[in-house]
This record gives C-alpha cells, structure tokens and sequence, in this order.
C-alpha cells in the first residue's frame, strides 16, 4: 500500500520542493470545507529546474528501448492500483465523483496506460519508411521514422482526475512516444495529483530510468502553466480544459521565440439531431433514459456531454423532452469545485432570460447544501434562435442542455453548416431514413472530430479508431487527444539519409525481426515479411 | 500547346478577375527591366468570392472517390508538360534560373503530381482503422479514417517557382487529400503563376470537377495574404518562404476567431559537420565540387543550402576551404530577384564586419552587371565566436556559407546543442569515427529533419521517407512539406461511431475489396488479406 501522506510539495524529478508559501487548498465538493495540506505556487526557478531535468532525463530516455519504455508504462498503471483506497478516496473527496464512477476511471486509466505498452512495443506507430537508393534516377537512400519530440508539458482536466490527469491521456502518450513530461497540476484536485505523482515516482524509480523523466508543479494562478509553456525546453504542450484556457496557452506559446506544437481539446455542444422516425412508435421511449444518463454522466461535466439537442416539431420530440426535462430538473449535483459550480449558475441564469423556455426554476430553489451543488436546467429555444444567436452553442460546463425545435429537417442542416467545430455530433435515424440524413452526415464530417449514429456521445473508448478533437474551439490541432492516435502529437518524423546500417536506428535496418509495420519502396512489410 | 497570353488578372474559380489598378510587374532577373503585364493587388471582395467558391467547391470535391481525384492530378502533371516552353521562358525571365534546372524541376513537379495520384489511389494514408463492438466491454463500433480538412491557403516560395508553387507541394497535396485550394501568387514571378493557373483551369475543367476547386490571387503587399489566412472559410495553410513571412502569417492565424492549423517551412542554415578522418588522405578533393556545387545550386538560393560548415584545425580542412574560397567567389550569380539581392548584399556587409575574414570582397567589386548580380561570399569563423554569437547561424538566401573551426570535435557537439532547429544536418566521416559520431547524431535527432551522413543537403527527394521541416525556425508544424507524408497536413481524423454499413465511407465498410492498408481490431490487414 502506498504511502497517503500528503506533503503540499511540488515534485521536481523525483525530489519534493516546497512552495514557497500556500496559497490554495483543495476543497471537499460535498461539504464545502477546505481539505489539507495547502499547497503553493512553483516559483520560476523551481519551473526552471523542472524543465531542464525534463530536459536531460529527454535526451537518456529517447535512446530507451520501446521494451523498456512499455514496462514503464505497465510499471505505472501497477502503481495506480497500488495506490488503492488512498487515491480514490482523496479523488472522491476533492471532486464529489462518486466511488463506482471513480472505479471505472481508474480502471480507463490503467488500460490506457497498457494499452499504449503494446503500441510502443509493437513499435508501428513509428511509420517506418524506407526508400533504397535508386542510381538510375541519382536517388540517396532515405529512412524515416517518427521519433520523440522532447519535453512535453501537461496540463491535465478538472473532470477527469485520473484518466486525464496527472497519470492521464496526455502524459502517457508523451511516455510511450519517449518524451518526458512536466505535469501543472490541476488546482481542483491537488492532492489526487500528488498520489499520482507518487505513483509515477516510484514506477521511474522501479524502471531504473532517470528522475528528470517527471516533475509535477502546482499553482492555482496563471503564471505557472503561461511560464511552463514559454521555457525553452519545452517542446510541446498537451491541454484539456476550458476554452480560455486553452487560446490562453495557445497565445503564449505564440509569445515564445521558438514556436512549438500545442494540442488542447476544450470541450463542445455536442449536438445531436434527432430525424422523425428515430423517435414515432415508442421508440422515443428507450431513448429518455439513455439521453439522461448521457446529460447527467459526471454531473453533465464530460467534454462530449450533449448540449444541443435538435428534433422536429412532433408530438414524440415533445414527450422525449417533457421526461427528460422532468427527470434532469427533478435532481441536484454536486458539481467538482465551487468555481464550476459558480459558473454554471451565472451561465444559466444569463441564459435563462433568453430562453423561451426555461425548466428548472422550481428546481433551483432547493440547492443550498453546499457552494457545489446545482440543479439540473434545460432550456428550450427554437431553430429560428439558434440560428440567429450563436450564444445558444456555447458550452455550458454541468448539468444543461438545449432542446431546440426545428420546423424542418432543413433547419436542422442550416444549423449544422453554420455551426463551430464540435467534439461529436450525434444522428438518430431509422434505416428509412438514411437517404435524409446524407447531407447533414456530409456536413458533419466537416465540423466534428466524431460522428455517432444512434447514440449519445458521452463513453469516449480508448481504442484505435477514436478521435476525440475536432475543429476550433473544439480542439487545437489534428490529432486525437485520447486513443492510440494520439502518441503522434509528440513526435515528428526525422529522415536518415545515406546512413551506414549500424548508425541507423535499428527500425530503420533492412533486417528487421520485429513484426514492426514498414513502407519499403512504397510497399508495406511487417517485418522482414512482404505483404 | 498552351495559351500564352498573360493577363494580369487574377484568376478565380475559373473566371479572371482584373485587379482594381496595377501595383507591381515581374522584374526580368537578368536585365533589371520590368516585365509585362501589370499585376495588381486582390481585393478583399475577391479574396472572400474565392473563398467561398473553394468553399462550395470542397463540398463537392471531398465526395469525389479517390480515383477522380488521382485523374485530376494526372491530368494537372499532363497540362504542366503541355504549357511547354511558354512556361519555361517566361519562368526564366522571372527567375533568372537556367533551362536546364527548369527542366529538372518541371519534372520534379509532374512526377509529384503522379506519384500524389498513386498515393491517392492506394488510399493508405487515409489510415482506416476499424474497432468493432464488444459486448463484453461495452465497447461501441468506432472506424476512423484521415479527411480532407477544408479550403487551403497556399503560399508558395520565390526559389522553386514551379515545384513549390502554384501546382507545387501544397496544392498537390491538398488536391490529393480532397481539398479546394486558393494560392496566393508568389509576386516574384507573377507570370509563371498565371501560366500554371491556367494549366490547373484546364486540368479541373477536363476532369469535369467544379472551378472553385482554385483560384489564383495576386499581390505584392502582405494585406493580401493576410486577408487570406483569416478568411474564415479557409482551414489551413501551407506556406514556404521566409521566417519572416511564415511567422507574420502564423501571427495572423493567432488573430482568427476560430484557429487553424498553418505549416510553413522557412528554411535553414543546415550545418555540416566535418570529423577528421573524413577529410584525410585525400578524401577532401572529391568533396570540394560537390560542396561548391551544394553552395551554388540555384545560385545558393536553397532552403537546404548548407550555410555553416565546422570542421578540425587541420591542414585537409584548410585546404577544403581555400578550394571552395577559391571557387565560391570567383563566381557571380544572378539572383532570384532585385529584393534578394539587396537583402544579400547588406547581410553579407554586416556579416562581413563581424567575421574574422571574409574572402569575397575583391569578388564583390566586379559584380555590375544588374541589381540581381551578387558575388559568392565565404566567411570563416572559430568555434568560439559561433557558440558565442547566435547571428552566425542565421540563413543568409543566396551563395554564401561560412566555415567555422574548431578545436576540437567536443565544439561541434557544443553547437549542436545550443543550434537553434534546422531542416537538415549533415555529418561526414569514416566507418572508423562511427563511435565518435554517436553523440553528435543523437542531439541532431532533436535538432532537424533530415540527417545526411557523407552528403550534402541540397537535392530533396520527393518520395515517401522524406522530412522536409524540422523543429522552428525551419519550419512550424511537425510534419513534412514534401514528400508523400505532407498529404495529412490537409486532413485530420474522423471518427464514425455505430454506423450502418451502408452509410459508411466505402473505405470503413467491413468488406472492402480495394487492397488498402487498414487496422483492423489492432491487426494490420490489407483490404480484406489478414497480414
């Protein structure tokens, strides 16, 4: 069992560093109290030295052997679990998440953590390319693979305290590519951050790899994470959160003498257009549960939560919504910290005096028990407003959503070609109906980074095939922020040119054993092996 | 054979646009005369009408099957043959580069064009990946597969002016992802970009593909490409030039209301790094007219001219150098245009008031012959004065490098680590320095794009290994400008979650007879050939 006692410290490879004085404490989302320690703000030095130990422990670690990075990342997930009670009942305490969802995100983040050991050993991710020298055309011989970027810079999610977090998507990906990682904790959960920085101090350690490898730096203010990302060893930076957040590091980034990638995903409406017949003879029925689950996953506080939902003017599109909107105003949350919580009600009230409709008055009324919890609210509008006022797509972080009644199936296509980029769109339709839906399914592949057909877009999988990105202000930059695809973000492919076989990293070699994906000459071998 | 009557206007979605008044003309290299027609500054009006006919026109476009857009560039490789000689001389006046190099280069961007079309074809760059269901885990059917982003802009560059222009790297690339184009024109040579307009106007007209597909904007002033990357149906761009110019537009992206990805490629000092062995015992005499040749290639006008070369204090070395002195500056070179020129001319004073000796001066008086004529300029530096002052490794554009001498090989690995990002590095040496190599070759994996070992960097291979980029300044966005892996900077992943098949790209169906690469459950598979 891991050691639970919580120190307030930053941890600067491997060694823990005091703030210089406290100045934030987490606090317990259901009471309202203030949680121990206090922690404090990294000081540029203490930034400083992170980053440069990034910076050595980099240049040892990328010459690490993929097996060796997998067992790191297998190590890592071990630790995670070792971390048993300690870290689940911390994480509950300073998000209000509740103990089954916290099981099963735990569990996420471990088999992402082995899911990525077996990309790295597998090695095919590297996009191996050979093409021989060819004297007839006075072509060089030319080798080129995706290799480590350098340090990277995390800052991991209030919603997702352990999958996408310190141990999180982000700082994974960087490891199983060969980078090394600063994480800025998330303010919201800064004691779960800790845990999870043991976890990962002792795999490092277990691993015999270099301390540098991961530091991880707290502060509630900005200047920690604006001054992250503009060090100069810094080679790339992975975000999620807010929307300001996010252009805010992006515009900092841009503020640097060297530009370097950075990839956020911040969240989206996510909205899901409901066809005629997806929802006559009772099969609106089935759906109201579903829908509720999907608005209220996490207390509503989920990236790909549905925050628009689009149907026709039909007596069943207003039955689904009269019992969605009973069941989701009929319940309050507890939101993950009072800023969220704050926030969520200032949104919806300035919504409320737009909207045509709004649900949840009565429910407002009986949320007191602390500065966290909120009522469920849902607002009505119709096509005609949301096509005029786009403050209708604006995310609302919590427990909300939109419906918004379409005289026809035409204004629910103008909406979808005016709309911003979004993580998700969401399609119910009958197999009758799939001739209707092209064009809107033609338009959303243009604005979303995932398209699902009758289903709702909370439960991101990590697998192989998942995007979850899309298009500003869903996301900054092409490439999926969880799944398997998402290592790439920290690599870029270096071409080795005339190089004698035994300078070459072994990928590169003709002979291959490894079953590793390779274009040779424009064909693909796994191995030694033509296909 | 082609029309080779200019206009002067600008060309949008098939239909010429003439510029409200004339602004600039083409300056004849070689001459110093100023050539006709006049071009004139696109006018906000008509940069938004081409973006939003590439806008209309990606609509259509991104639904044409890969076999269509594969024939459409066939067909724009057979117009750029077709425009023959007109096309030639009209570049060459432009440019001032020889026929032979034209030649070389013209089939250098016809074979870019057909092998982007084999690329299409094959569709493996759309990396299908397909996880089913599983009940088990829950786990939703999600196929992903890369699409094509949108509009791009398209910045080519003045030293490439048919490989890297209007139908070069960037347009082919983004044709072949499935994307419209709109191309700002490079205005050092207007007429050359109008001459290639119209060959892309009769390609998308024989192809039966909609005119919005291009559109061919012309200006001498910065408002025009400006206004271009922050047209908000423009979802990318893809630049070559300057440093200066590609971190203005990456400023301008930074201003949008929705960010975009943006990839340019600014060149590089592109060091050389010499070990001793390399040049012993003779094996410094062949090197002399290929790196003089490196120097010079297109009047040293290259973005992987080798700009900074060290080697040891030993007398091969000095040899090396009093050769290529000797050959460098007896030359003059007619440069690309009169504002390279003179950019030349001041770097090279202000360089040469710096450098510890300079060896071009007597070169530098007999240069008259108009205001493109320049000198070959060598400098000589110590190891100490590089590592010192980073205004040494900045790119001078034209025939001009600098020699530096070290002390010891431990200097070349001191300016490897301190040298800023660069499209290429290139190392010399015997089989017996290999060891001695090692560290060197480590820290430039972190530092460029392409490594060269006993080779000089100039002569790019457009193939499927190549990296051209590297970490900023050479370039921003970690993926290649040419090369058959630049097709995914115009496209990004799409994830579709539960679908019929039927409603399905064809590529993510179950059953696809095409023999395309796809991962399948994590298991390669070529079509339906489990590997």
């Amino acid at each position: 069992m891991a050691d639970v006692k919580l120190t307030g410290q930053h941890w600067i490879a491997g060694s823990l560093a005091p703030p210089r004085e406290e100045s934030f404490r987490a606090t317990c989302a259901e009471t309202g109290a203030f949680l121990e320690p206090g922690y404090g703000e990294a000081t540029p030095e203490q930034i400083s030295a992170a980053c440069e130990a990034a910076s050595s422990a980099f240049h040892e670690y990328r010459n690490v052997a993929a097996e060796g990075r997998a067992r790191l990342l297998e190590t890592i997930a071990d630790e995670v679990l070792a971390a048993g009670d300690a870290l689940l009942d911390r994480c509950h305490l300073e998000t209000a998440l509740g103990r089954d969802r916290l099981m099963f995100e735990r569990q996420r983040t471990v088999n992402q953590a082995r899911l990525f050991a077996q990309v790295v050993r597998e090695g095919h991710w590297t996009e191996p390319r050979l093409d021989h020298a060819d004297a007839t055309r006075q072509a060089p011989d030319c080798r080129s693979m995706w290799l480590p970027i350098g340090p990277v810079a995390v800052f991991g999610a209030s919603n997702f305290p352990l999958a996408i977090s310190v141990v999180g998507n982000d700082t994974i990906a960087a490891l199983a590519a060969g980078c090394s990682v600063v994480v800025k904790a998330h303010p919201g959960h800064p004691g779960t951050c800790e845990i999870l920085a043991g976890c990962l101090n002792r795999a490092i350690r277990r691993c015999a790899l270099p301390a540098g490898l991961f530091s991880l730096l707290h502060g509630v203010s900005h200047e920690v994470g604006q001054s992250l990302v503009q060090n100069p060893r810094i080679q790339a930076v992975g975000f999620t959160g807010s929307l300001t957040g996010g252009r805010a590091l992006y515009d900092a980034v841009g503020r640097r003498a060297q530009l370097i990638p950075i990839y956020a995903e911040m969240g989206s409406v996510n909205p899901v257009f409901f066809f005629p017949q997806a929802l006559r003879n009772d099969r609106w029925q089935p759906l109201v549960a579903k829908l509720v689950g999907s608005i209220t996953a996490g207390c509503g506080q989920m990236c790909t939560q549905p925050g628009l939902l689009l149907g026709l003017k039909q007596t069943e599109w207003q039955e689904l919504r009269r019992e969605v909107q009973a069941k989701v105003t009929d319940q309050t949350f507890t939101l993950l910290h009072p800023g969220i919580a704050k926030a969520f009600r200032q949104l919806t009230a300035e919504r409320g005096a737009q909207a045509i409709s709004i649900t949840s008055m009565a429910a407002a009324q009986k949320t007191s028990e602390s500065d966290c919890c909120v009522p469920g609210v849902i607002f009505e509008a119709t096509a005609t407003e949301l096509l005029e006022h786009t403050h209708w797509e604006e995310e609302i972080f919590g427990p909300s959503t939109v419906f918004v009644e379409c005289e026809e199936v035409q204004q629910m296509l103008a909406y979808a070609q005016q709309m911003k980029g979004s993580l998700t769109a969401s399609i119910f339709a009958t197999d009758d109906e799939i001739e209707l839906v092209r064009p809107l399914l033609d338009v959303l592949q243009t604005k979303v980074g995932r398209i699902i057909f009758n289903g709702f877009p909370t439960g991101v999988q990590v697998n192989h095939a998942m995007m979850h990105g899309g298009p500003y202000p869903a996301a900054i930059g092409n490439m999926t922020s969880i799944g398997t695809g998402s290592i790439k973000r920290f690599a870029r492919p270096v071409c080795f040119q005339g190089f004698p076989e035994r300078l070459l990293p072994e990928t590169l070699r003709d002979n291959l054993s490894a079953p590793t994906l390779r274009m040779i000459d424009g064909q693909y071998q796994l191995g030694s092996a033509v296909i």
